[in-house]
């Protein structure tokens, strides 16, 4: 289980502000180029770090904005800088995601892809392997792979995949067919798909062979399609500025989900692995205090975001403080309290509030406060 | 009325930490040194203002501890040095109160002196100058002289005292007799005494003859009575330090309200002068939010102690921010939240719970941050 898999390579875009996880994360330095969890290692690394030895060396393929290229260069020695692929502006993950397939098809020919977001958390690296062995194996047979995360509870904040029969794919056992995917419901929805044991968290991971995924956007979104190919073919050539200045921005934005996963799955031509290792997006700072460990002589709920020396709580169970400006920081009396404490912008919620910090970004960029964002 | 009151002196005890203001207020920055206002003067500095008119040039003592006395020599250029008294450790309030009587005695004989602490807000200076003088003219009589301020509700954050007949001395028709004290009631008991109409809220301060209140103590604790007395006798003469040094220290630890108001008050000897001034002990951030002026455009309630452009609230009305740090400030969706921003220490809480900042600051005394004290 230790060995690279044959042909396989991951794209992780490296995208999205982070805005609910703000002021921790800013436009100019967004949450996967952050140590969220103080563990050492940013979110993209420790992306990396789980998808290296599963691709092998030069099998890692980084798509982000050009803003944060030479960030994302200088985070990860191990990841040659040719396969960091700037784009010129933002055009959703169809574009991101497409443009790797393209690139990579022109550089390898008919590999498996693994897409994986740079600022997701994951827990259980011998799980997660297994999960991705599994997909490649059934992405090989022509399926668009998606993994289906074991929900630990009636979540609204994710999308849902439901699955279908076994796929009868040799190699990979567990992965079955896509009966459909589902929008974030809310809560009393959400308890119904699980008690079905149908349904998982739709994570967004995608395992598909480039040419599978090519072929599909070539039938759903033919423009797409061609300006990706075109980009593709120009990328490790001295034309590629000038295709790029004239094709990128006339690509449609769209998800990938949108693009592909939902009329392909209607088609039956998606398939989902179980995937039982834990994981989150991390959209907010309810999300993301779970992840952290748990503190020594505190309730069980309580999390810090480095130096616990510096906080002190007072009738305030749960409460979740980042003290990155080396500030002390005293809560009195708030249950499940979130202060996050940077040199220019302190910001004190709750965790029920968490999603609507993106409310007080959006106040300072309307005093003009771009500085802060 | 705007003429000084003959033979008035003020006496401005200037002490207490007010721990429950931290991290604003410090041992080494107490509350009476600060603009706890934003009205760019000290509460130190607001209660000389206003008793100043009251007594003429001249006619203000401080007594304040000796750590505290340059920097009130220096908020003070109005009050000569040698009207500072500096108190060589704290002895409670008899000490520095009969401290200055006995030393206003021995200066100018049997005047008349009024005691009011530096840390109390109060609007309405017209109400407050009548007040006073009514309770010089009780005082000239022979009364210790409290007021009784309006309450404005069922505070359960101060003691009451409780008017009985109309006293019946010229010049001062509005003072009664007191007939007792009350502690710091619960709000039932609170909302039963105001229903009698009987009730106000005891501001702790003390308009009396030197002689009177010098009696009074002789009576009571004779030996604090000598201590004062001796120690007076020296304060102007080469023989000062010598004598603090000696006598100090041995001087009773106890509160003018126990050692001379309620004794007094039972044997019929206090009066109260009803005082209808908006007055508070600005005990807490709770107290201290609605002495501060509205904010345009926000909800009636939240308050900022600074500049309002460095704070956002989303879903938080109510809120008093205190930004000292010069950083920005946002409140997501907790209702009278209190956050207090300084450079070293960041305190956050809700109206609330703003008495029980105490135990923050004793737990960073604990871990032996005396640094943040």
């Amino acid at each position: 289980m230790t060995d690279s898999i044959p042909g396989f390579f991951a794209v992780v875009p490296a995208g999205g502000a982070g805005t609910r996880l703000w002021p921790l994360s800013r436009a100019g330095a967004p949450k996967f180029l952050l140590d969220m969890t103080g563990a050492g290692r940013t979110l993209l690394q420790g992306t990396v770090d789980r998808l290296l030895p599963l691709t092998g060396p030069g099998g890692v393929l980084v798509v982000t904005g050009a803003r944060h290229a030479p960030a994302v260069v200088a985070q990860l020695p191990e990841v040659p800088a040719q396969d960091v692929l700037a784009e010129p502006s933002p055009r959703d993950s169809m574009a991101a995601i497409g443009l790797a397939a393209a690139v990579l098809e022109q550089r390898h020919g008919d590999v498996v892809l693994g897409s994986f977001a740079a600022d997701h958390l994951i827990e259980g690296a011998e799980e997660f392997a297994r999960t991705v062995r599994e997909g490649v194996e059934a992405a090989r047979a022509g399926y668009v792979v998606t993994v289906g995360i074991a929900a630990t509870g009636p979540s609204t904040a994710f999308g849902y995949v439901r699955s279908a029969a076994a796929l009868g794919v040799e190699g990979a056992p567990s992965v079955r067919h896509v009966a459909g995917f589902t929008e974030k419901p809310d809560e009393e929805t959400a308890a119904a798909y699980l008690a079905t044991g149908e349904y998982r968290w739709n994570a967004g991971m995608f395992i598909v062979r480039a040419r599978t995924l090519l072929d599909h956007l070539a039938a759903q979104l033919p423009a797409l399609h061609d300006g990706l190919r075109e980009i593709a073919a120009a990328w490790d050539t001295d034309a590629r500025d000038e295709v790029l200045a004239r094709v990128w921005p006339t690509l449609t934005r769209i998800a990938i989900d949108h693009a592909i996963a939902e009329p392909v799955a209607a088609a039956g031509g998606v398939a989902v692995v179980p995937g039982d290792f834990r994981w989150d997006d991390v959209g907010d700072f309810a999300s993301l205090a779970p992840m952290l460990p748990p503190l020594a002589g505190a309730d069980g709920a309580s999390r810090t975001l480095g130096d616990d020396d510096l906080v002190v709580r007072v009738g305030a169970d749960g409460a979740f403080v980042v003290p990155t400006g080396g500030r002390t920081v005293t809560v009195v009396g708030i249950t499940d309290a979130v202060v996050v404490d940077t040199p220019d912008a302190l910001l004190v919620t709750t965790r029920e509030h968490a999603q609507d910090v993106k409310a007080g970004v959006d106040a300072w960029r309307a005093r003009g406060r771009d500085d802060l964002l």
